[in-house]
């Protein structure tokens, strides 16, 4: 586990893999853990709040906070789980489910300003894993990671929301134990444990915005698209 | 992240703490991370299906499965959160909330019979790690883990379900970012994230049921039901 530090803060258009790649030595089969606050910021997914103009279910659900932090927060929910204003747990249009769509103002660029989740989460781990190709030759995983609270737990674990160049599931699937038992769990979420390691030697606080997992054996290649319950086999919905 | 090989089978009464310091090289400050497996069946919490009466409750939630296994879930149950036979989420009597309260056939002793979730896991983490500190010298924290589900997502991801040495959550409450923002999560799971970290080197099929994490600063000292939401802060009872 590598901690990239010496990152500076990121805006709109800078080249994330670039400045990755010039603070770190990649090696190939490395796993590249991004916070994605950081994609986000690159890809210029940021609200301004002065733009916003609140609506009154934004009002409604601010219990008292700014209304128009909410309205960002609608517009990038596909439906609301649960709300107890101003707190909002939403589902994404990615089908993410998660705090305030993932809407959050720490770290965001300036005062006034939200950053919101990336467009594609997995799009910008392809693109990231392709651009650190190109720059050191090294065939590495890529993972957007978010800081995600889990139900009738206390504390958030990073997940991941994005990634590329490894299967997030490890399927267990009618694989047996050494008695010849089938096993419980019938997929690890690989790519969640992946993001909660990194965020250990990451540090919210300390600005450490990627980390570096090396000397796990990633396999395949998929999306974090595949983490997300299909509808018909969700029993919390 | 360095997994502990060469464990034997464990069997009621077995000193786990012996087992696991005579096959690695602790160090102050390591977190030890025990799949809760082997520490049920260190305890003997093992049910042997032959000695079960199934109620007709336990015949209805069981979907043509063994109505047995149904019976020994309701027993480790505090209520039931979500049933569709033969599947059962269960809040158990420590609070935690998973599939089939925890009850298990793979990895089990012998044919016929399940392992249980330990009775107390926070006191057996404290056990484990007073013995290990006997046995080495060495200060240790020591987690017990356990792979949960997670709603709306896909696979499970390890967490902790008993602890002792180290603070399971980074209170992050009030802190702000560089630029003064208050950080939306205010909590980190720490322990929950060290739990999955450890599973990806433990691999279940190996049968590697302990891993020790070096190197990550550990903080004080807490129990694992603080990792529980309390009834009246949870949105999703």
């Amino acid at each position: 586990m590598i901690p990239v530090k010496g990152l500076p803060g990121v805006r709109e258009g800078d080249d994330l893999a670039a400045l990755i790649a010039g603070r770190t030595e990649l090696e190939d089969g490395d796993v590249v853990v991004v916070a994605h606050k950081v994609v986000s910021k690159a890809e210029g997914r940021v609200a301004r709040l002065d733009d916003v103009e609140p609506s009154p279910r934004a009002r409604d659900l601010a219990g008292g906070e700014d209304p128009r932090r909410l309205e960002v927060i609608l517009g990038e929910s596909a439906r609301l789980v649960r709300a107890r204003p101003p707190l909002v747990i939403a589902e994404t249009r990615h089908g993410f489910v998660c705090a305030s769509a993932g809407v959050d103002a720490s770290n965001a660029p300036e005062a006034g300003t939200v950053v919101l989740l990336p467009e594609d989460p997995d799009g910008s781990a392809v693109r990231l894993r392709e651009r650190l190709r190109e720059l050191t030759g090294c065939e590495v995983a890529v993972i957007v990671s978010d800081s995600f609270g889990r139900p009738w737990r206390q504390g958030t674990t990073d997940v991941a929301i994005g990634c590329a160049g490894l299967e997030p599931l490890l399927d267990l699937h009618g694989k047996r134990d050494a008695a010849g038992y089938e096993l419980r769990a019938t997929a690890i979420a690989v790519a969640d444990e992946l993001a909660g390691a990194a965020e250990l030697v990451r540090g919210k606080l300390d600005g450490i915005p990627v980390a570096v997992v090396r000397g796990f054996a990633t396999q395949g290649d998929g999306n974090a698209h595949e983490l997300v319950m299909p509808a018909e086999r969700d029993l919390f919905r």
